[in-house]
């Protein structure tokens, strides 16, 4: 019997003492956040998936495990073992959980779940559509899972207002203005990336999201933070100053369980955000005070960058287009020619292996990995990946969150098509770039492939729209390019990024099936990341981060376009320039000689020459 | 004193009188329709306005008109002489109804308005947003309005299953079959052309809409039907054999306030359509029955043609199709070569004009209507208009939903553009079109802009989607071409169309700005009409009608494509081919290829000579 299977049993025998019928396991922290260390992960201690998506239900004698088209390659290999049924999210004929349940239970089922793991607005999608049985929460997990160890604690830091570009107490003052907030007493923020915003600090708790674990309540007169104290050292002073009382990260469910703390800040209503509240907090809070929900007072600031974020985020952009350009560079020179080149300070020989008697350089996917980390750790003010790279040879560029791992590292080979996608978190920003790039030859139907997730990707980059125009419509923009041709991709086209937070920021989003469509507006950034994905095959994926612009007022209202901040160059060989409109050369030109512009000045000779030749003119 | 002011005085005096302090007249019936008799339209009779969307609120002291783009010029026009403020709908900076009320309202005002003519949700609106002061219903028009008249009420006829394509009896059979309406005892059905889908019956009490006034309450077990006893006589044997028990229009009032009416029918729960139930049956209904609200039962049914309809719709659109032909044929032929024709059976001598020493003919945006009406009259079934011609000359084009008038009625010219916007009631269905005609020759601009719009009416015709896609992303597609030149327009790309019901039919919309989202499915028909309005130039809509089809089922989903239904050219002397892209070019050939096939049989030889060269390819 596989661990899994055994943990699942296990997990079934628990269920069966305490009356449970169905257990759903979501894939959380405490924060609903999107990023959390292992500690938290008890999808992958269950189940053996790694990906960043899922829920497990286990009934009395069955598992069952949601995940996302993203997934369904990486998941069907990885849950094989485990006896898991998958369900293939968004396709026809796959129920949601909601709706799996709902079907499923009956007058005396019992659904349990921990509270602190399922948000409130989770919770009250389930406690909607479930019409029979009754829910309650329950921790199972706890018990059975040794050896689970300690949730990881890091020391926290302080973002200076030149990389902020907004002092906390102007910051307070817009939250204390806010309409939302006004109907309440206290706000209560949980979200880690509206905490960090909100406080300009900074930790890393959390791999690829520089927060740091805690509560945070807003009153009228009073702010109090609730986070590891050990981590706070260097921050002590600094909150003193900005006026924040500060309790162990725990002590928030004393607070909220007690009345008397309640008396005595003055709080009658309290403001959450359902979609990161969790529901044990909730719980409390419904018990002692009036509670309201707002979509997220802070996110809607913070999604709007400031004029100092936008202009650091471009030189974050200028940083992550130089490594990238030397990557690309690389891997034309170095991994398609064969030929050495000195992009790297210092030796790679480490990283890279060597086969037959001539000792021939390969490479693999994790080892560009590294050489990539090593180019982006040679920018100043780089602190780490902003995900794990992906780095995606051939077919695995089909499996579209493909992460490499020693056990699929596969060599780089010839004629096809390596995806990567990486990012980084720069003191003056967080960045997120796709490049798919020819190792060999192309065939005819891989350009014509690429040409078109190229058309794509350039139809989102040129759109034009009227204030109040949301991502829902946005996105036919791209969806159209691959529609027209038969294509899809089963993922939204872009999501917003934070600036030194989650590379996927809410509440902007380009994706058809938006549930909660957004407007965009000036001052967001949003990617622009269509793709398709040919199982056994290949992967082809174009994104570039684009900021929302004011371009003009006229009688029909204020309208807006984009403006392209990532600068690498797309693939000439890989571009057919005869499926490209008179408007598309003409944006792929000028958006090259931008790249070239830019980058070219902080490259050497030979990485600048090969720039030029991979920006010229179509 | 002009008559509106002193009808606006009269009705502050009695507002004074009552102590109301804001009166809200909504433009409606007692069953929100779209189109009703001037019975209802308070709004014509208060403020001189005759568009079709409006909203008028008096205060103490002023009065105000909210109407929407299609309106901002003729509503200027036209309420000029009443002193009401214009309130443009859509704008930045123009507060919406409730927006303004909420804002406006203190503490011990009272807002009023006529119960039957405001839908629940309508009053939920209201209600929800307004935090100060009071809502009442009160009906202080009645009284004021002298020699008001009786409203319209005609003979009831009964739609055959050869053209119904589905019988009453099956059609119960799916009500009472539906999710929605098994949450209740009893459907309350109070849109006119809900009812009439339902009992295959059509009316004429409504001009352009087929439908007849009444209300019908749909039981587990019974069917009651209220109605004008006097225009139901060809149908009462028809009515009993579907066990359809008949009352009078008024009695639903008496029936939905007596208790015991609800005990001898057993209904303790009733389902209402919230968007078409007014507010005054409804209070009843929540005073006897717990009231539940869904988006429309009858609505998501009526809105997918069954096959034969479409059989019929296509049959409807060749009837169409040669009328319109037979009429840009002669627009060009005597319009604008000034040649004698024979399009019409009969002289048309009675409307066109003469003038000058030679007796040169001439004609108007009025003659053009009339000529428009024969040939559609001489079409077999052809019942009526589906809606009152737009027939707009030059500038008149760039008024969204002109009409002309005797007084604003104007000579057609040369060298500019002629807006048609029309559509006739079939046996075998509904249809709408507008064309947009150059008379004499074109500058460069009016030929780049008449392309433009062709494009975008051709980028949503050539739409694939797949199952989930909403008209709000849709949309994209046809604005997208607008944007991109500095263009928009004011209204939404494309409505449902009704089978020989109203031609504006939820839920399927086409607009970028929708509240309500609704997947495009197969069997819906919905048009397709980008335009531009050039204030002072021109207008140019072109409008097709669309049949959402399946395409195909793949990896990705269901997906699904639209087949046109519209048969009448383009002009080609407008269209710049330089500005298409092949795959536009494709569409358009074939497009007039499939005109000239289906509409040249039944043309004269002339006329098909026309066809041949107006549909050629380019």
């Amino acid at each position: 019997m596989s661990i899994y299977k055994d943990r699942i049993k296990k997990l079934q025998e628990s269920m069966q003492r305490l009356g449970v019928d169905y257990y759903l396991i979501p894939l959380a922290d405490y924060h609903n956040s999107e990023y959390f260390d292992s500690y938290y992960n008890i999808i992958k201690y269950m189940s053996g998936f790694r990906g960043s998506n899922a829920a497990l239900v286990i009934t009395r004698d069955k598992a069952y495990m949601w995940t996302d088209g993203r997934y369904f390659i990486q998941a069907e290999m990885q849950i094989k073992r485990s006896g898991i049924i998958l369900m293939k999210q968004g396709m026809p004929d796959t129920p949601t959980v909601v709706e799996f349940l709902s079907d499923k239970m009956c007058e005396d089922d019992v659904l349990a779940f921990d509270g602190r793991l399922v948000s409130v607005e989770g919770y009250e999608r389930y406690n909607n559509a479930i019409k029979r049985g009754r829910i309650c929460d329950a921790d199972l997990i706890s018990d059975l899972w040794e050896n689970r160890g300690e949730p990881v604690r890091n020391n926290v830091w302080i973002l200076s207002e030149e990389y902020a570009g907004e002092s906390v107490e102007q910051k307070l003052l817009r939250i204390r203005g806010d309409e939302n907030y006004n109907k309440a007493d206290a706000l209560i923020v949980t979200d880690l990336c509206d905490i960090a915003w909100a406080l300009n600090m900074r930790g890393s708790d959390i791999s690829h999201m520089p927060v740091f674990y805690s509560y945070l309540i807003i009153t009228k007169r009073n702010v109090i933070l609730y986070a590891d104290m050990s981590c706070l050292t260097d921050t002590l002073s600094y909150l003193e100053e900005n006026g924040v009382t500060v309790k162990d990260y725990e002590e928030i469910y004393k607070d909220l369980s007690d009345k008397q703390f309640y008396n005595s800040y003055g709080i009658y209503k309290t403001l959450i955000d359902d979609s990161t509240c969790n529901t044990a907090i909730f719980t409390m809070l419904n018990e002692n005070s009036e509670v309201l929900k707002s979509a997220g007072v802070i996110r809607t600031m913070k999604c709007i960058k400031n004029r100092t974020e936008i202009k650091n985020i471009k030189n974050a952009h200028i940083k992550d287009g130089i490594a990238m350009c030397k990557f690309l560079y690389f891997l034309d020179k170095a991994v398609n020619e064969g030929c050495d080149t000195d992009i790297l300070v210092g030796e790679i020989d480490d990283i890279i292996g060597y086969r037959g008697n001539g000792e021939k350089k390969y490479y693999t996917e994790l080892s560009l990995v590294e050489i990539l980390h090593r180019l982006r750790s040679e920018q100043e003010g780089f602190i780490e990946e902003s995900f794990d790279t992906i780095s995606a040879w051939a077919e695995h560029g089909a499996i579209v969150h493909y992460e490499p791992t020693p056990k699929t590292n596969a060599t780089i080979g010839r004629d096809n098509f390596l995806l990567v996608d990486s990012g980084g978190h720069y003191l003056e920003g967080t960045t997120d770039i796709t490049r798919t790039i020819l190792i060999g030859d192309a065939s005819l139907k891989m350009v014509r492939e690429y040409t078109m997730v190229l058309k794509s990707n350039i139809a989102l980059a040129r759109a034009v729209f009227y204030d109040g125009v949301g991502g829902k419509s946005l996105d036919m923009l791209a969806r159209n390019e691959m529609w027209q041709r038969g294509y899809d991709y089963m993922h939204g086209t872009g999501h917003g990024v934070g600036y030194l937070l989650s590379v996927h920021e809410g509440p902007n989003n380009i994706s058809i099936r938006n549930r909660r469509d957004v407007p965009i507006r000036p001052g967001m950034v949003t990617t622009d990341e269509p793709g398709i994905y040919l199982r056994d095959e290949y992967g082809i994926r174009l994104e570039n981060e684009l900021l929302c612009k004011v371009l003009t007022t006229n009688e029909y209202g204020k309208s807006y376009n984009f403006e392209c901040l990532t600068l690498a160059p797309f693939q000439l060989e890989c571009i057919d320039s005869n499926y490209l409109t008179v408007e598309e050369k003409d944006y792929l030109n000028s958006y090259h000689k931008k790249v070239y512009k830019l980058i070219s000045p902080h490259l050497t000779k030979d990485e600048a020459d090969w720039l030029k030749e991979a920006t010229k003119e179509i």
